[in-house]
């Protein structure tokens, strides 16, 4: 393909995904309709869906995009640090919010939960890795299953995306992830 | 008012209240229309409102009673308890679920959260008194403040309903709380 049209394509590519991603954001998963993709994108549903097959399409890519930049984060310094970048970074907020939105699609559409399993597996992929080199390093505790540990920062996650929507402050936010830190931590000689 | 009428009344509200859950359960909180609520509840939308004002006050009145059963929970045997007893029973599950779907509504609408925060704090109070409790009995840890534990509970709980949704096993999370019940524990002496 030649240069000038791969640069506008992943131009085209862009503009879509960020305003999809603003059009969820605002309306959440199930109200943002066609019709408010196309307002909030610019482009027409022949032109959207051109290059995203279908809502969920759009929606999965816009997650893979979330778990790989985590997932860089989670690699270098653990899933509670990308916590903590949430909890930093509140205009990102309206957008998460759309992880508890489709709890009940998860539940009831296998298809939407496999292709959300897919996404999430990049991030999940890192989390195990870096609990791994935490366990060899001994920082992290040995008598409870990897598995567990991960399962529970994940759990920690969801939680955390929950009562930000509550409206419970950050301040006490901070104070519970260094309680998780803690618990996951190694207990020798220190209590 | 005479017996008769008062037990008529009872019962109606209990008709409409089952009818609601099972329907904001089907549907999720956003698509349980009005429409759908006299199918499932089998009353008219004037009968319906006649007892409850909206949508938001039936919704409100099941989150009350919800609130009202697992505060008796959590008074007698703490908020863990609470969330092994949902895990034993995922039939409730569906209904859980719109504890997720509120996040939004929550974070936009004033009057909407402050609603639901009313009718949360049966629950937190009963955590609170559970809490002090086990803390005078020297069963808490003692160097992080009880309002920081507490923060903690509420979040494992709507992490919880979370990972059920996105099709985590049981097995798992009950590890999970095994960890989180550790975490809270005071360790004097024991590892």
């Amino acid at each position: 393909m030649p240069r000038v049209t791969e640069d506008h394509l992943a131009a085209r590519r862009r503009q879509i995904l960020d305003g999809a991603r603003r059009c969820f954001a605002e309306y959440g998963y199930e109200k943002a309709t066609v019709r408010r993709l196309e307002d909030t994108i610019g482009l027409s549903r022949g032109a959207i869906f051109h290059h995203f097959r279908d809502k969920d399409t759009l929606f999965f890519e816009l997650a893979r995009e979330d778990a790989e930049r985590m997932a860089e984060v989670a690699a270098r310094e653990g899933l509670i640090q990308v916590m903590r970048d949430l909890l930093a970074a509140p205009d990102q907020f309206d957008w998460l919010v759309t992880r508890l939105e489709i709890a009940r699609k998860l539940r009831n559409d296998p298809a939407f939960q496999q292709g959300w399993a897919e996404r999430a597996a990049e991030l999940s992929a890192a989390t195990t890795e870096r609990l791994r080199r935490q366990k060899q390093a001994g920082r992290l505790r040995d008598d409870v299953p990897g598995a567990v540990l991960q399962t529970y920062l994940d759990l920690v996650l969801d939680g955390l995306v929950a009562r930000m929507a509550s409206g419970e402050d950050t301040e006490s936010l901070r104070a519970v992830l260094d309680l998780v830190e803690d618990s996951v931590r190694h207990r020798g000689g220190v209590q």
